[in-house]
């Protein structure tokens, strides 16, 4: 890796977008049982709020859709407070500054945060995970530089420790995390194994995202077909999944192995726990090292992390594709949708 | 810490020992299902060998009885090749060089290696582990300044990582590897936690091991004990069991909190695969580390590891106590026993 040269620059393909009036927003109307569906949201018109001495209004264009927004919604003890009933449904956006009373934050900034499922968010700079002031899409700073680039490059580097000639498993391998570890560990020298539920999926794994391997775990057994493409086992393994699929991975770890466990997105409830291989004696004779990994630990590491993303990306050695929907009335629906696979890319709500 | 500096010296309390025309050794006679027991193995009677050039006779005083024997003994992969049947069983042990065809051996020197359960070892350099040469009793090189307590130090300082005011967890904790840990980490500064599975070896754990809580995890849930001993959740868990005491631990951890897998002491078989909770939700949300650790792949580290145990030892900080029975007839069965728990300190076979 060289440092990243890639100039600042205001962002391209910005959408149009409108000032409305009203603030229609996205509010938890009930508790989610296991994975959030339309049914637990409800939509919530009001005027638009003002911003507050210090403070600035921003006007989203992007909404993020995340599995970790099922953790946000849950009330099981997580790494956040959950949301209360009645609240916005928290999420990150990329939006634009519409009004400022913080000298900080220039009117027609885009900027990307803790902006929540809303046209309008008024927020303090606490919330400002990053500003979007690289020549890329507008789009790219909630996906590729945001949450799921961060977390793809951050948990790959700092926990898996990937070196050149490992061999790296990616679960949920074309998903907007998975499909760049697996380009990224791709570029580090890594050979890479995708896993994904679906055989177009796993063709694209192969042709858009460069792995060298990519396997349908619905119709492979995951533990023969890794010990196939890993005959000298597992060094890094970057977990999206849980369940059987975690358990079939560590069974073809290498001594010395990594794991990152970066969500258990295979895992329908932990309402009633569920039960499973026990792991422990594959952590001890492996020698594994088997992390927890929560992306917004490692805030002070984000800026560094996104500009070499954006390099590369500027260099054509990344690719992340989006998966649009217009109109906030599609944001209750998406995180089911998304962990029932129907995301082709990066979820976005465009906000006109 | 400081740097040791208890002066080399003469091993103290060496026990009488004969030189035996004979070797008798204990084989593998049937591969066991689960915990070896005495009726898996076999008493065998041979000449004594000879050493061939570079190499030595060791005369066994001392056989050493660990639970990583099971995993020896087994056919299932394991981090060690399985030994074969008829094959004498591989042991650590203390002895004295009987004869010696290598320059680097003087005769009449005590040495801790791989000397197996056997009155008399041919061996190369390569089977001796560390000599034994400094002040303290000749059986301490067995148990604390050998497998035991490297274990017990290099699992706790590499993996655990304490820092003065941590909360330590061990389980078996008033075990052979278990009470030392305790006690590192309390001259660490940690607050320590010890489970047991009897109420005299919690006592014993209290007032011997200077453990601040411990508790009998067979007439206490373990879960609600650890929370009242350990409010802000356990930072270092080091676990030499698995099972249902490991899911009751995890579920204590405080973020960020560093799980060192020693042993599986409660898992029965492997041969059918174990199923219990699912942990990978655990591992994610409190972002935890946790590590296997093989005390074999730190063998660089042992010197200095011992060097400080000795220190500790000779200063009175440090108390470990060996169980000792008299005869080579009495290893078979010792392994069974040290897994029900029947054993007071470190499990040693004298051969006189």
């Amino acid at each position: 890796m060289t440092d990243p040269t890639l100039a600042a620059g205001a962002p391209t393909n910005v959408p149009a977008y409108s000032l409305p009036k009203d603030n229609m927003r996205v509010v938890l109307e009930r508790r989610p049982v296991g994975i959030p569906q339309a049914g637990d949201f409800a939509l919530d018109r009001a005027p638009a709020p003002e911003p507050g001495m210090g403070e600035i209004l921003v006007r989203n264009i992007y909404l993020s859709v995340d599995p970790a927004q099922r953790g946000w919604a849950s009330s099981e003890a997580n790494y956040s407070a959950p949301i209360p009933l009645g609240g916005t449904m928290r999420a990150l956006a990329v939006g634009v500054v519409a009004k400022s009373r913080n000298p900080d934050f220039a009117e027609g900034e885009f900027l990307y945060g803790w902006f929540d499922w809303q046209d309008y968010a008024v927020v303090d700079a606490s919330k400002v995970v990053m500003r979007a002031r690289l020549p890329l899409p507008l789009e790219a700073f909630a996906g590729l530089l945001g949450i799921n680039g961060l977390t793809a490059y951050l948990g790959l580097i700092e926990f898996g420790r990937p070196v050149a000639g490992d061999t790296l498993l990616v679960s949920t391998a074309a998903g907007a995390v998975g499909s760049l570890v697996g380009q990224i560990g791709k570029l580090l020298g890594c050979t890479t194994i995708g896993l994904t539920g679906d055989d177009g999926k796993a063709a694209l794994c192969r042709s858009r995202f460069h792995y060298d391997h990519a396997f349908n775990y619905k119709t492979r057994d995951v533990g023969d077909a890794v010990a196939g493409a890993a005959p000298g086992g597992v060094n890094v393994f970057f977990d999206n999944t849980g369940g059987a699929i975690l358990d079939a991975g560590l069974r073809r770890m290498a001594v010395g192995g990594r794991v990152v466990q970066c969500g258990t997105a295979s895992i329908a409830s932990w309402a009633t726990p569920p039960t499973g291989l026990r792991n422990e004696r594959e952590v001890m004779t492996r020698r594994l090292v088997w992390n927890g990994f929560v992306i917004f630990d490692h805030r002070a590491k984000f800026e560094a992390a996104a500009a070499q993303l954006a390099q590369w990306r500027a260099e054509g050695k990344l690719v992340s594709d989006s998966d649009i929907s217009v109109g906030i009335e599609n944001a209750p629906g998406a995180i089911a949708a998304l962990y029932a696979g129907e995301n082709k890319g990066k979820k976005l709500i465009l906000l006109q």
